[in-house]
């Protein structure tokens, strides 16, 4: 495959996790999480947590999504996200499906991010108790968004507190939590439960694992049932330690920090290339691995023509571009694709 | 851990599959499953069974059957199946929910098997039709059983063409697909599409894979919804390298078959120890890798006091166990866990 | 149509009920039951169960029922069940359907009744806690049974004990609960709420109402969502003074308890007459409105010469009829049928 | 109750359903739909249609709508609706629940039609066949609308060709079809199956029945599944002949098509009373039996202080009323209302 941006699902995974899958392999261990391997993991997301979370490790960023909204919102609930949200554009209704058909309300936001202010007019205007309507049960924001934007500590407070006069929860949609976490320089705990998030899809996969993902509960009243949806959903790994053992790899030595300050690096490097380049514009601030950028159609054609796959974001006759980088973005890779576009761009820049 | 037999999912993967994992991690591939390595899983499956069957991926046993019994029967179906199946009984209602609330219709049936006399009577009794009744769909059988038999390829056939006269379809669970086939010595194709069978469950996962099964669907008009429903339950892994990588290596070299081969020539060689054993009684024929024995009571405290991990299978008061036996269980075991037996049996053998 | 006993859902309604639906037809009236109608409605059965219970009304006794295992069964939840409860055999699979997927498990029983050992041993061995397992949720028993046969409330004490020490809740599916009523010569709250009841579907549409049943909550914890999940199924009605109206004529001057009396009677007389016929045998208790009878081929074939609709209950080639009487059966029907069996058998009783 | 116009729901049924009801009470007839009314209302609907329809007759519109939309949509599904629709905002998630968790798709639409160009534009950036997508099924439509407009048949008919070149089916909400219907001066075929729908929810209930409507399916192959799903559902009434008997009096003689004709009558008048008045402001076409009137504050208060029984629609602190008209309105009383706000107002009319 040609060099591309196109994707942090595309990479492999940090060597460090696919030899934690060989470490493990020898000896018996008791099945479907039981073992001291997912305990060891539960433990360090304790500590990383600074609370008595539960943990729940799924394969997948959308049973864990899914899995945490049903734990959140009885069938007749709304869901309050963003438009652009994962949950609403890119799980093929697996939300519905797991809360038993909850109802996922769209609202707006600039740079992928939720206003405070749309939550409130949405939920004042929500019909709480008539029956007719279905009722306000949860909110989940992306953090990094869609948009490749974090929200702050105050933002995501506010967000919460908007919710909780309703009795609303929050749950927050971690796939590249970790890019947000070094973006902000906040502590984990700061970020997430001190600012009233509830559940937390703490995201590995796109960040160097193989396909892990761990549910974190911050109110372990919702933990009850989850592991009863997660068998009956068919996300409990009978041979949980090589789940859990990538999680043990992806926590220990602080990989996951590293590996996501490097994704957010090569993304800046990435978008301080491109936008010097004349009639480039970038779309959207640059807070964590993903790169939003307009580009002039002779660009875009110049890096196809230079082997670089690209993808047009939104439809065949627009020229803006998603980029995103991964752990293992080479920063070569990265001067390539700005040097390849300058140089169709026809104008240096400064 | 102590030395058990309590199943096959206590033990690692084989070597090669950890190593494939290795070797499929480098460089960049299309996401979902749209990569080289997944369109190669499915054309050796095409090869293995001779035939143009769909295969999805997906990786676990409890959402490869789930996924294919709602590929099999509307909410309002019946699907038949043995009263200890491993969908009736070990799924925490996964049908149910994938099916979005079909009826599993308990059967009884000597040694883990439906018999076509029971199905028979059931259809002939389920008022097809009437519109206060669930409607029968589909029938599921496990192969190997869960009593560790298997089903001959003509009894496949009896129970495939009762189903058919009145409209319903087959499904074959086959979390030990291999150990059955091998015991069996008949071909793929034997066994499933060309008896009658729909859908398959291939398992891996038990048999030396990390955590992998294929789903393979031999009526392409039952694939129709199935990449739908996969991705709405959470199972569409996004690296489906790692997923594919197991089952190419699986399928290499019939290192599936010569993985249960083992299993089951250390499962035979268990029970022939065990029968010979004074008040001993084998359960069931053992047909695969599983040996349901009955043991005297000292004998299994005898086992334990050896620092065998021993579980009752039935109750605590029982003296019943399930011996399971995997890829990689080694004859010195088997053998240590005889002569414990035997010793505290106080009886010699021959 | 000829004169039968087939079913109490031919009859029309009771004159005085269809009488209501005119008187209350007149103005304007607030719609989906906040009219003082429905208030009325909730009150009587307020006195007559002698609590402070929650009254949801709905047309059909399969949303009563479903909707009430809805409030008792996360989707998760076991529910059981004689293996000839309408529930399980006559509603198209409406329990699964409202509570997500649950799973109803069949026990047996004589005369339509569970015991009490059945549902100890079956709860016993629930694995309760274990993730593969569905948990226990609910026990649903049906007063009068299927088999016509009614609970004592002392059964119905120690079914409910021995759920509740499992933390499982009791339905009672009161299609007939009149016509037990009278049999037993109990209080509404001795056989309910005071026995352990926590939620009753109490019937009215077979005992002279067009259509409309109460769904009775003991327990108002679990009454929260009823009435989201009521008009999520599509089941509250707008017009709802119909409704009311029926069960407020139905409650008034204690027809509710006339016309049962009087469908026992009937059925009391039928039984008695054709216990005395050679040949003939009464297969179930008669309790209620329901006569089991075993007849002779000949008198059922003369029964059918004589213009009486009969239908087989279990098969074609089966003698066993089910005869059931309603509010409005005439004595004289009773004396025709009894008569012309008698001659057909061709031996007189005493 | 004082005078209002709130909706029609708050009225009761035509004298002509109500003797229907007591006609029908007498005498045995087969439950469930299997009696001869029940056939004859089908009859009717095939003659009124031109076509050789299949009708299921339900007590609710929620009902009618959600059994409509399951027929089209697989779980997975989107259904393209106005976000003002019953279906999105007044059924609390009813068609989610019956489809088994599909998602709708609010589309904006002046004076509460949808579009055809906002249609093809969703439809065409839907990402059909992309599996992280839920995918394009139905389009429903609600004649006449939530803001009392109607579709022309060429509006439908652009609406169902622009669905169907995406393979996408059109339902309709006909909650207010007779409405619609009179306003039109068409044919019930022209507007309906020769315009492209494939189901209609036929009302009666809003238009003098008690509670009753009639799903209409003009695509047999839908039906198939249509009577399980009911059942399952708990909508199928065991006393049928008591919802077959509304339908029969309310096609008999053209009585629906009266009722509409005067509660269309009765809306003209109103909105050109009011349009008169100084300060109001009607908002939508009046084509139905709703008039959507902007009032002066001080016209809404006198309202209130004479007597009539007003809500605002929008909001507390808005001007916006709804008033609905019905088949037994009395021009008398939409006179006194016109006079009273008229006198409000303060300035007179012409």
């Amino acid at each position: 495959m040609e060099l591309n941006f196109l994707s942090d699902n595309m990479t492999g995974a940090s060597p460090e996790i696919i030899d934690a899958l060989h470490k493990t392999n020898a000896g018996l261990l008791p099945a479907y999480g039981e073992d001291a391997l997912t305990a060891r993991v539960a433990a360090k997301l304790k500590d990383i947590f600074e609370a008595d979370v539960t943990v729940f490790l799924v394969a997948t960023g959308t049973s864990a999504n899914a899995l945490s909204l049903a734990a959140l919102s009885p069938p007749f609930g709304a869901i309050y996200c963003h438009r652009d949200a994962h949950v609403e554009v890119d799980e093929c209704g697996a939300p519905e499906f797991y809360t038993g058909g909850a109802k996922l309300v769209d609202l707006p936001g600039d740079h992928g991010k939720l206003s405070v202010t749309d939550i409130e007019t949405a939920l004042a205007t929500a019909h709480q108790g008539v029956v007719h309507r279905v009722q306000p049960a949860a909110i989940t924001l992306t953090q990094a968004t869609e948009a490749g934007t974090c929200y702050r500590p105050s933002e995501v407070a506010a967000i919460a507190a908007a919710g909780r006069r309703y009795g609303v929860r929050l749950h927050m949609d971690g796939a590249r939590f970790a890019n947000a976490l070094c973006f902000l320089a906040v502590s984990p705990a700061e970020i997430t439960w001190r600012a009233g998030v509830d559940i937390l899809s703490f995201g590995a996969t796109k960040n160097g694992a193989v396909a892990a993902e761990a549910v974190v509960i911050f109110d372990n009243q919702l933990a009850t049932d989850f592991a009863f949806r997660r068998k009956r959903g068919g996300h409990l790994l009978s041979k949980m330690r090589f789940l859990s053992a990538q999680l043990d790899a992806y926590l220990e030595g602080e990989l996951w920090l590293k590996n996501a300050t490097h994704a957010n690096a090569m993304a800046k490097r990435l978008a301080e290339g491109l936008a010097s380049i004349s009639g480039a514009r970038i779309v959207h601030p640059v807070e964590a691995n993903e790169v939003f950028v307009d580009l002039p159609e002779r660009t875009i054609q110049g890096l196809a023509a230079d082997g670089f796959q690209v993808r047009r974001w939104i439809g065949e006759d627009q020229t803006l571009l998603r980029l995103v980088t991964a752990f293992n973005t080479k920063s070569v890779d990265v001067a390539k694709f700005i040097n390849s576009a300058r140089r169709h761009a026809g104008a240096a820049g400064p």
